[in-house]
């Protein structure tokens, strides 16, 4: 039996929307989004999409008027009844009312604000320049709509039969990861994936199989829509926009130096148990540590997420040890370039040692790697980042200098003030 | 929108019925079907199933209510209206009025007769007793019910995103194969694995993605409901079943050196072109084509279906350069264990020698070796041969003495009246 209404319906559609949802986003933007409207609602920030892959010509590849109609429609978005229900009546990290009432009411009444397209050359210019607590939010859905718009752009001429073996293909791939790790004792891994998915449903499907094929070891998602519709929890804590803007608005070289410290004070306030996670790495973690004061190293655990990724988890036991903690009783979460072998190997490394986390992002919910001619489909390093606040630019270090934003001057004044030294780089594959 | 009724009507069913449709059946079926009806209605038959693999215990593997339910299920069915109107009305081989109507209105009033069902050890018993042109139809929906419920069985603990992964890997597997054939000049290829196939749902899905992935390389399927459905042609000449059945009906040693030649001058009398075929293996093919009749020599073409396929092919080859016919002019049907590679290798070695095509069975409709724990969905040797006529017994030899059947005396009496000599043992995989 064919459901007329169904096919009916389906057809009635202009464009097949990418995000559907003002949730369909990270839980910890979420997170961040509350802190940023109560501490720095009127702070001006531009948000910038920068392509680091550039030999995929973006423009090219994607129409700009397909483009235009999915980034309008996200701006047609408004929170549903049952998304703003679930985010009040939910339990976020084991507590209630995450989210303050004046927070959710804010929400509830947000449209996304204006984006500026450009082209230029073979890639585009988009950027987002606005209010903070707005023009945060379409991080994420930028960054999905345009992975998105390629794949649907390199899988337009392919067969039915083409298509549906290709996908075959993609799951067979994502299962034998799901049985090379299911039997790693204690694993503890989330999905980190929506930014650089190739598809919302995609996602959906690797969400599922890993629940279903690593029962317990599956903590969650970090994609809100995809917790609420699958009954899930939604992982997250915060991200390298904080200090960013939180350095660029600083006054002096003094000012900048405690910036970062700034942002987990504020963070402390709002957060306990675990989600007081230090992510040190913006302006380099060594550094960052060595200076940090002590009620940080209370704080239940360390996001390792740039740079080599054994040295950084030893760097933050040896600080714990210095400051009189016991790592056993710390949480590390591992979120950089993950895939398989990595994940075996430093869970086999530091399981024991410390309490340890996965946050696996672009290598779980879009390896789609070899698997079209001249690896059309396969993911590359796309981002969106805040580049100014307030008129001043922003300035992204990390641990792998190929990870580095900002102008040059601003980089070697943040290097100064940080007191960064030689740094080993490492290619960014996404 | 979820379609209610469908939801209702799918839960409905007691049970999954395999085969719903009395032309989920080869196409040659019926081509011989019609034969016998006409040459020799009253005939009595037995089938029964052999499980070469012994070491499957069927017995063990498939609940025998369930198997009761699907054979009562099949025994509830009969010819639909579109059904029939298709057989009647379709073009076969390029003909109209395949089927005659006096034929058409005996398969409209058909019911499947009675079988008998027993369990012996670990293995069933099973067998069907009745005129000819009745009993035949059981072999292959019998064939497809055993599979398809040892197939069940063993996915019935499966989780869904494995059970998925399973088929994924599957698609993956039989995409890989059309991708290896897809390039070889001139290739023409059916289906032919209705019998042994994984499943109705797989058959159906490996023959469209033959169809969209080989274009016009691929021929059609032997499965008419198939062909019906998915608007292909249906293929199929004739089996061994009529040599068997005639050799059995002999009433001396001359009679029965001459019955297999009996078959074919029946077969010439209603068919031509394409459907003249002959299947020269079942008492030895060296022996049956050097005392064949002229008139034999001027058929389309030889189907290679046992012992080594490149020495059939030389063997049908030399008999028509001595017979003083041009094998570029003649058709090699192989249609014996292929899997790709044989494929490739027998396309390379005759094509241009003579006009080649290949009927491709198990491996692709049921190629699930390695997928599962203890290969435990690998295809095996399960047959439904005539074992007697009029209460002889049926002999086969072919070219490969593992393929022989019937009574061990039957056997030597054969091989001294066809002259068969020594023979080439070679594995049964399928």
């Amino acid at each position: 039996m064919v459901d007329i209404a169904t096919r009916v319906w389906n057809h009635k559609w202009k464009i097949d929307p990418i995000v559907r949802s003002l949730i369909d986003d990270d839980f910890y933007k979420l997170l961040m989004c509350q802190s940023v409207f109560h501490n720095h609602p009127d702070t001006r920030v531009t948000f910038s999409l920068i392509n680091r892959a550039k030999h995929i010509p973006l423009a090219d590849l994607i129409d700009e008027g397909e483009l235009r109609e999915q980034l309008d429609y996200i701006r047609s978005l408004s929170l549903t009844r049952g998304e703003s229900t679930w985010l009040r009546g939910n339990t976020f990290y084991g507590k209630r009312q995450m989210f303050t009432p004046e927070f959710m009411t804010w929400f509830e009444n947000l449209s996304l604000p204006e984006y500026h397209l450009e082209r230029v050359g073979d890639q585009y210019e988009l950027t987002f320049e606005g209010a903070w607590p707005e023009v945060m939010l379409w991080e994420i859905p930028a960054l999905a709509v345009l992975m998105e718009l390629r794949g649907r752009a390199v899988l337009k001429d392919m067969g039915r039969f083409e298509l549906q073996v290709l996908y075959a293909q993609a799951m067979t791939r994502v299962w034998k990861k799901v049985e090379a790790l299911r039997d790693l004792d204690g694993l503890l891994l989330a999905d980190f994936g929506t930014r650089r998915r190739h598809s919302f449903l995609w996602q959906d499907w690797c969400v599922q199989a890993l629940h279903e094929g690593l029962g317990k070891s599956f903590i969650g998602t970090s994609n809100c829509l995809i917790a609420k519709n699958r009954d899930l929890e939604a992982i997250g804590t915060n991200a390298h926009e904080l200090p960013m803007v939180y350095s660029a608005l600083a006054s002096s070289d003094e000012d900048l130096a405690q910036a970062p410290y700034r942002v987990l004070a504020d963070w402390h306030k709002e957060h306990d148990g675990n989600l007081r996670i230090i992510l040190p790495d913006t302006y380099g973690t060594e550094q960052f540590l060595a200076n940090a004061p002590d009620w940080l190293a209370g704080w239940t655990g360390i996001r390792v997420d740039s740079g080599d990724p054994a040295t950084g988890a030893e760097t933050a036991i040896r600080w714990w040890k210095e400051r009189g903690e016991d790592p056993t009783k710390k949480l590390i979460i591992f979120s950089d370039g993950l895939d398989v072998d990595k994940i075996i190997e430093l869970h086999s490394k530091f399981a024991g040692r410390v309490r340890v986390s996965f946050g696996w992002g672009t290598m779980l919910t879009n390896d789609f790697r070899g698997l079209v001619p001249n690896d059309a489909l396969a993911p590359f390093s796309l981002v969106c980042k805040a580049v100014s606040a307030n008129g001043n630019p922003t300035v992204k270090l990390s641990d792998n200098p190929n990870k580095a934003m900002g102008p040059e001057d601003e980089i070697q004044r943040y290097k100064r003030v940080f007191g960064v030294g030689k740094q080993v780089a490492q290619d960014v594959v996404v």
